[in-house]
């Protein structure tokens, strides 16, 4: 279906495929008051160009209800895996059940849940950066859900495992769910509601201390951040709302997000965050959404330019919030507007380009190597980021 | 014919296929008087899930006698090669020749060549983790083989490299040799008895040091070893000794492997180990055994639960015991007894889950960031160790 | 073409292909004055293996103008990218337009554009290891490329960014441009002229220091290198030429290319190095060469041993030497001569046995872990490369 190819033994009953992704990443950076120590040390006004994700993977079915996948991250000179999974699938009168066991990436929240190949802009909301995604975005263990026959599904995980292989303490304890319903659905208008939520353990020789980066206006500057508490973690807790609709062209969603960390030597950090996003297609076409698993997809592109269109062109604009402010632990704050354009030329391209304005209110520094003043204190600024992006 | 696909030229000559595996292992271990200095600092008793291995290659032949294959490895963050190289075969009056050049899964005895693929348990025997897989179970240089044609096979190999590109000194010297027969072989009976052994120079630059430690309960926690001997090697030989046999859904195994390291200061350290394994198929077929090669291999499923039967089953048990005693090097020993349960769901997908119940009894850690008490003295403990497989 | 497979989308628009190369390299140097402080410590005499290059690619076009590749290089441990880009191409009247975004093989040189599957030698000569290879071999930015009508093309490439994730700095800026022209080209006589040159920006906390060693008889012996001057470096300038030609089975080559590197701190370095190599192919064939590209490439093999015949069989000589004496930054120099063998199989295997008379005058060592002399003053020696090639 995605023009990469896909064979199959003779019976029809082992499948493989492949598929892959690159994101090309340009990023620059104004206005901000720290502008270098000495000459450009420590600055945050930085320009460049990164690859965000190269991504490879193998996937398929061993026999009917039986499937696989193996994927890998390439863009960081160490491999990363991705989706490594054994997953059985079956029909139910009430819907489809499946269960991975393995490494899936998680059902986490709206944008959390959307794949990079799809979200509106460059990176995803705050409330998947700062809370849903912190816990990392794939569940290593047992992965289930549930998708019933009215747009709706749910899911449910429990995470105890790594990629590392060098163990020598137990792995964290993660449990995750969500879920989603469209009570509204008559294809041209939708609507969706969502909440989902997690509880973590953290071994203490293996995560001693619960550390936050948010990425607040672009991955690629890693300078720019929202520097959350530092807390000797015990466990932590976290629930999301989600909130979204489609009508004709336009689309729209919120989220909200709350996380809870209990520190082991008494007292908690609490962090929270919120996201709203509004976007048009002016080329006409729905944007892309999935009613089956409640997230953002590829939209229809009724004339790719391969066929001698325009592609689908879509503006849209998004304001996110986190605050982390915490007298004990040493949270920040910050906030971001953002506007963009995104241009799917055909299925298989796509270009980005977005502008965000953003603040940002640190307390500490978590980052090894930060300058003196470690980008504390109220600093605000400007970030234009760029993405190419070819999925096969 | 494993599934996967396999493409040639128009020719026929030049041929390419894919190929993978997937090891997902959990394990947790319970007993061991080491329970964690404060709170869960350093403890034996740890749980959790791995990505033992995640591979993928790539293989074929360039033209009729000639082969290559890249395999890599994923499951540790760095890229791991495994099978890498080029070969010529060609067929002789008394057998079949290979000659490899590259790296090439080593020949070292029965488990120690018998593919993760196909080894009964989550682990290889003691004999292949602390004696003939010690110098790697890779060989980087000159393989060789003859496979004779009277279910016989010798093979030879010279090791003088590495996959890490940053050389500031020769490479290891290594020759390693190994050769099987099967004096009876009736098809439902098999008579197996083998012989292996080798030779290694150390570079004092590259190795100063011969370091030991040696899986005895499951890989997943590396908490849990026997340490031996550390020794300013000069050089290393060994010897092995291997007998199996088969009777219909019955197997059994034995191995024998003694060590000896020279260090330059004078003197050397001996470490030995020696296992045994039981094994019947509860539905009925033989168990998995290469006449040629003389290794464990994919069994016979007479009734892939893919067809609606219930797979192919093996209760199996082991004994293994390591020896490293060393007054002046400072090895320890250990000893573990398994009992276990092998399911194959069809060739392509198997479950193992086992029981190792274990004693350890080391004299010095060789783990960095080890206690100060460094798992020293007598200590048991029981270990459950599990594994989901995926191989195409 | 290269016999891997391609594949194809119904409509024909979306392909799909594999390539792949495995380059397994030994090596042993004799006559080094530098043989070992301690036994085996810091000596230049040594022998061993090692892969030197062991990748895979994945490549084809989106549509019909728009391409993409995705190159890894697996022999360091790490994921390394090569080629990982977005293409656009277009046919105008004056010649052939196309614009690579994302990491593109530079066009650097004559022998630095060469491929590594089809270089003379076991590494490239030294203006492209100490001149126009400095900056590195791929360009993370955006490559256009002008091929002409008459034998002639013209290049133009911006780098900005890196393959890194970690970014605290903005990327260095570099920009480069390549040009040849075949005024000859009769078929059997070709006269290659060409001209190069890059200019390079420094960012004071990604890279501090401008800092320089050369390879000289090989890559594998990190002992055996020809150190630069070390360089509190604002910019560097470069520049080159290019002349070649081939007649019948006769094929020569010469290069010359300067480096400049200005201080931060005031004053400049000066490096030089130029290059000659001769060749001629016992079996008669032309060597391989582009003239649309203007590099070296896959000579035509007229009777592969995979036909019964003795496949392509070529002898070689080169000269190299590297000039980079400084006063005050300290740099050394350096020279070789190398004699070799060419051994084409068929188009997808290759042998190559060459041996380097050589000869370094070090003023400072930049290797991490040196010898307290730093393998620094006159010293020459012999080195013997091999090298067993499969490209797919």
């Amino acid at each position: 279906s995605s023009g990469t190819p896909e064979f199959s033994s003779p019976d029809g009953r082992f499948t493989f495929g492949f598929g892959g992704r690159i994101q090309y990443d340009g990023s620059t950076t104004s206005g901000s008051r720290f502008d270098g120590e000495s000459g450009d040390l420590n600055s945050r006004n930085i320009a460049g160009t990164e690859f965000r994700r190269v991504r490879l993977d193998v996937e398929g079915q061993i026999t009917d209800p039986i499937l696989y996948k193996i994927e890998m991250e390439l863009a960081n000179s160490t491999i990363g895996l991705r989706d490594v999974y054994l997953a059985g699938q079956r029909r139910f009168e009430l819907g489809q059940g499946i269960v991975y066991l393995g490494s899936k990436f998680a059902d986490s929240g709206l944008d959390g849940r959307t794949s990079s190949k799809w979200t509106w802009f460059t990176d995803r909301n705050v409330v998947s950066n700062d809370i849903d995604g912190v816990p990392g975005s794939y569940n290593v263990g047992l992965t289930t859900a549930f998708y019933g026959n009215h747009d709706d599904h749910i899911s449910f995980a429990v995470s105890k495992g790594s990629t590392n292989e060098s163990q020598t303490s137990s792995n964290n304890f993660l449990v995750r769910s969500r879920a989603h319903w469209n009570p509204i659905n008559t294809g041209d208008v939708i609507l969706h509601l969502g909440a989902n939520g997690y509880y973590k353990d953290f071994d203490r020789e293996r995560e001693p201390n619960f550390v936050d980066r948010s990425v607040i206006a672009g991955a690629y500057n890693d300078n720019l951040r929202v520097t959350g508490p530092v807390v000797d973690a015990k466990d932590s807790t976290s629930w999301g709302l989600e909130l979204a609709g489609l009508a004709g062209p336009f689309a729209a969603g919120a989220e909200y997000g709350s996380l809870n960390v209990n520190s082991r030597s008494g007292g908690d950090a609490h962090l929270e965050a919120y996201s709203a996003q509004v976007g048009w297609s002016i080329t006409g076409e729905q944007f892309g959404y999935s009613t089956k698993q409640g997230v953002w997809t590829l939209p229809e592109i009724e004339n790719p330019v391969t066929s001698g269109g325009m592609g689908h062109w879509e503006i849209m604009a998004r304001y996110g919030a986190i605050n982390s402010d915490d007298t004990r632990f040493g949270g920040g704050s910050g906030h971001g507007t953002t506007f963009g354009v995104n241009w799917y030329l055909n299925r298989f391209a796509r270009l980005i380009l977005a502008d965000t304005i953003w603040t940002t209110n640190n307390k500490q520094s978590t980052l090894v190597g930060a300058p003196t003043d470690g980008y504390n204190g109220h600093d605000d600024g400007n970030t234009v980021n760029a993405r190419a992006q070819i999925v096969f």
